[in-house]
């Protein structure tokens, strides 16, 4: 398979960029939950293009119509199913680039994996535009780990070389994720956004992009959930968080800096505190042996900076075996890093749904 | 499941530290290709401890014996299933530590996850020696690969601060890869070699240990192979990588340097080259949209430091819920890195021999 | 998992009888095949309700609007969904059985399984109307393996005691299976026909239903698909026939009849025929060891009577606890199986087609 | 994949019949259940060969070594693996035929399929002795089931044309489950053992064999187990039973028998019996929509004739290509029909820890 994912739920994505609609069907979902559609609504706004030259001018109301699945506000248990339609198409501005492989975009691998019948429009299936079901699935299972007791969410740690600050990963509390999650441009710090806009919009002027780093956390998820090997959350977490386009690379807790590091300095200490076995710091990022420790889950993915920009670019018509320079219209985010805040909080928050479902404990 | 990789093959690994036997179960293996038992010893042997002073001292013979669908030297393409028996336990070893959580170890998660059933002798199914099968798999996957024509091989890129060269993300080649391993400590250049002796015997005569990253590599894997969002090969690497005990981050291409760059620096330009479209050089790790692009495909994956280390700890016996210090007794690499290299080229190989398996056109 | 079939192929059925709207997604499939609309119509009005007493009043133009995986006219090879929106619905005929179990029905079960939160109006997810999307998804992969030379079809074998022909499981051809299914009461024997839908208009009158069985054949099959064990041709067809609601049993070949059998009566002798191996007779209904012998396939699967009969019914309030008559109203095909044949039919197209995926030589 | 059974539980089957093992890894398991080997033992035994003229002579002493998954008694809750050496193999005995195809067996579809690769030895992996580690873990299985107070069972219901009584459906007790499993030749009637295995016998004096149907049951299995569609009970008993090699059909409740009666004949009325809801009749064996109802599990499976008879046979040298006479050597049951009713047992009691553990309530 390739755009369905089966753990303790299943998540089946659908749709291209310009195609008639886009949508996801999740199975195995628990029944009897609750969904707040307003939040959803706002979940995914989130991810929406947005008008302070951050992102593309695509204006989509990206509003999805469920077409199953909740009944009387709550999950029947049966498969929901979430459709958008497309409805705001500029294909023409595509037309001329079909067969001149756009550099850093999946046309020409697409072109040979699917024998030059997958639909090039707008990148298709490839279109980042699919992480919309995607964000949709992730924040329905959102709702379904609060009821748990569990928050999740994320921030840009860093574009281009400007930081913001890390999460605590002993201390970070739901209130700080709720409150991210509330900023229009979600940073912990209000000085680096300005920073981080400034780089963005040079970029921009420049017809450039710029690529960044977004960290993720979750709070009040129960010690002892995950499974050894193959299954475990880092297992789980990375196969769907390598579903956004963009993301290339993931790491938990400490990550690429154990490299650095002695045992000594990255080895977290267990302690006993108000009754609770928890660790004195944190470099473990809440997962040991693919095992949830009851700290906080705490992860960073990196993204590329947008492959389309503005300026003349060589590359090759791969129909006709010509090199030709390719000069990219249409609309694009300059950088993709704040639109992607909501899409990795939704890919976690999928994939400790399906971890929950697949604990042989945790039910109603 | 936990324990067991479905994709295009099927893999089942099993056993625990001191239990009877350890072992491996693949299936939908293609039928008919040739296995050379001999060099699968050769890959194993890659992993096992070594008496150089920069693993532990177990001495575990680690020669697999293949129980089915293996025929007169030719896959059957019905389950192939190997079985290592241990054979040089000392469990006494570990008797005093069972409910002591040794810090940066799955002791207290595993505890949580399996109701205090999971067998705690020398880390049970969390033991590193699991991945003895998992590299007898990724030998037979490489053999199969080798046949197609596609090389993989892996390096030791750093270890705590030591830097060994990058592989040449464009033009490193199947010798390269093949004469790193052979080599006994497998970095690319002899002086790091030296240098990373160094530090990981200076950690070791400290009681202490370190962490480190190994760089990863296939050339010759045909382009047009892989799947959009889910399944992508980005996605299957990452999901068996993290499989690896002690790996906390996987990076593809410019990985986690991607967050400080301009797309016009990161792009890669396509050009035609011997009636090939290639691009001229390689930030995306020879993977778009989670398809193959015919350039080398290209990661590094980050470990932490051996979490044993022989340092008194603080801890907490989790059974009692009290605050205990911890010595721990046994034999520990002072850094895993070297025999992880082999680990990461086997998780490679079988992505890879998966992915062309789920792919419509690679045939017999 | 639940309505999601994962082989070769992947299949997400969803949809409530009384909800928005009811439809599939299809992952995986290969790209590039082209798929006649007319003829995807054509097959499920083979399923919709008939104006000749047979079945439901319920008029659904069940028409199914492809929102993405098929651009100009072929298969992308991404996710191709399809959605038909509900119409024509009558909830409130259901609105006093809502917690009185109709006998036969999974009202109770569907209570139980899914803590009251599914939704009852006209049996939710559990409708026969899930059919449509599953047909939908049947034509698709009919007119893939059409591209290969296969054809299957399927006819009504017996109805209360009146019984058709038997497909000739060694001759049946082609043209035999597109013929019986331009029947508007798809029989091979006229005269059946007639004696059958006297049969279901008495029980119509006479407020009763009444159960069948339906036979199902491929020819042009290629020999050599499938595999032994948990994924041969009968596992993999099995699982999905019993995904039509009122499916009570299934056989191949010979299937019960073998009980009373000699081996040398039930054995098929191999024999030569215009240079390739045949089976003299097909008692094995063209599957050995799970895997296709290169005969007709043939399978037949019983269908229960119609639960819903609109006579008074002793049954229990599961809410309220109690013993309770019961009066079921609304529109109810006295006999399911002539609408069932083109389900028993797409049940197989599907089940082939994931077979012929996940074979290692079958391709483009 | 083929021999790998992916559900709430995974079961990866392996062996060849002349190879050096076969054996299974069961995943996923619960942890901490108390396994007690000797009844796997007297599980086992029941499917062993016996010395009474009923089944081949080949004498395997079939006890499985657990090489993982087992600690101090109890499951782990990691992967379970059991091994048992192949030990009295007579390769010889299959010379003669190793390209002749043997009518009903899976010579020629299983060279097709593996291209020449698969051991052809006494059947290779698609010998029904691959049935000692499908026993092994549905006895774990079964176990598992009891513990929770689910007791399961089978019996000779037919062998040519003779009949034994059926199972009460809605009375069956565990008493009679396992009284029937206690005796040597599991039929409910005495009288009938004896006109059994004069038939059996008649048929090994001719040269012959016979086909039967085994009946199967559970009670104590609570009601609202199960999903709709794809993954239902009848979905899933049937995926595994059709693993079992020579069967041919399987039916659930009246089954077949469905397609000669009135809906009020086949509808099983709802009543409160003890405070609990139950059926009055129980036509629909105990699943309704694919789930559970609480009453009695009831189905049925065809088995054929054994397909190796000691007459000749015509058939076809599939190498050569040429007509050839066959005369098939060796041991072989004139009927398996005794030996399977611990494999339908056994396929059962997998699909119900399975369905167990996929629901979202059934916990520790």
């Amino acid at each position: 398979m390739s755009s369905c994912f089966n753990g303790g739920i299943t998540v089946s994505l659908f749709g291209e960029s310009h195609g008639k609609g886009i949508g996801v069907v999740l199975d195995n979902l628990p029944s009897g939950e609750i969904i707040d559609l307003e939040r959803i609504g706002a979940f995914m706004a989130r991810r929406a293009p947005k008008k302070d030259g951050t992102s593309t001018t695509r204006s989509e109301k990206d509003i999805p119509e469920i077409l199953s699945g909740l009944y009387e506000g709550k999950t029947t248990g049966t498969p929901l199913a979430a459709v958008i339609m497309n409805t705001d198409q500029h294909s023409g501005d595509y037309g001329n680039i079909s067969h001149i492989a756009r550099p850093a975009h999946a046309d020409y691998t697409g072109f040979l994996r699917y024998d030059d019948a997958n639909d090039p429009r707008g990148g298709g299936h490839f279109s980042g535009r699919i992480t919309a079901p995607l964000c949709f699935a992730g924040a329905v299972c959102g709702q379904i780990l609060e009821h748990q007791g569990i928050t999740t969410g994320a921030h840009i740690l860093s574009i281009k070389g400007i930081s913001d600050e890390h999460f605590d990963p002993v201390n970070v509390t739901a209130e700080q994720l709720e409150l991210v999650k509330s900023r229009p441009f979600p940073t912990l710090s209000e000085f680096t956004e300005t920073e981080m806009r400034e780089v963005i919009n040079a970029a921009r002027m420049d017809l450039n992009s710029v690529g960044g780093i977004v960290e993720c956390a979750a709070v009040g998820f129960p010690a002892g959930i995950g499974s050894p090997m193959l299954d475990g959350l880092e297992n789980i977490i990375s196969r769907i968080v390598f579903a956004i386009p963009a993301v290339k690379g993931i790491e938990f807790g400490n990550g690429f800096g154990c490299a650095d590091m002695f045992g000594s300095e990255n080895n977290d200490e267990f302690t006993i505190k108000d009754g609770k076995v928890i660790t004195k710091t944190n470099n473990h990022g809440g997962i040991l042996g693919g095992i949830s420790s009851g700290m906080p889950i705490i992860f960073r993915a990196a993204f590329k900076p947008t492959p389309s920009i503005l300026r003349p670019q060589n590359s090759v018509d791969f129909k006709s075996m010509t090199e030709q320079e390719l000069i990219i219209k249409g609309r694009h985010d300059p950088c993709v890093v704040p639109r992607a805040v909501p899409c990795v909080e939704a890919a976690l928050n999928i994939a400790l749904v399906s971890a929950l479902l697949e604990d042989p404990r945790i039910r109603r």
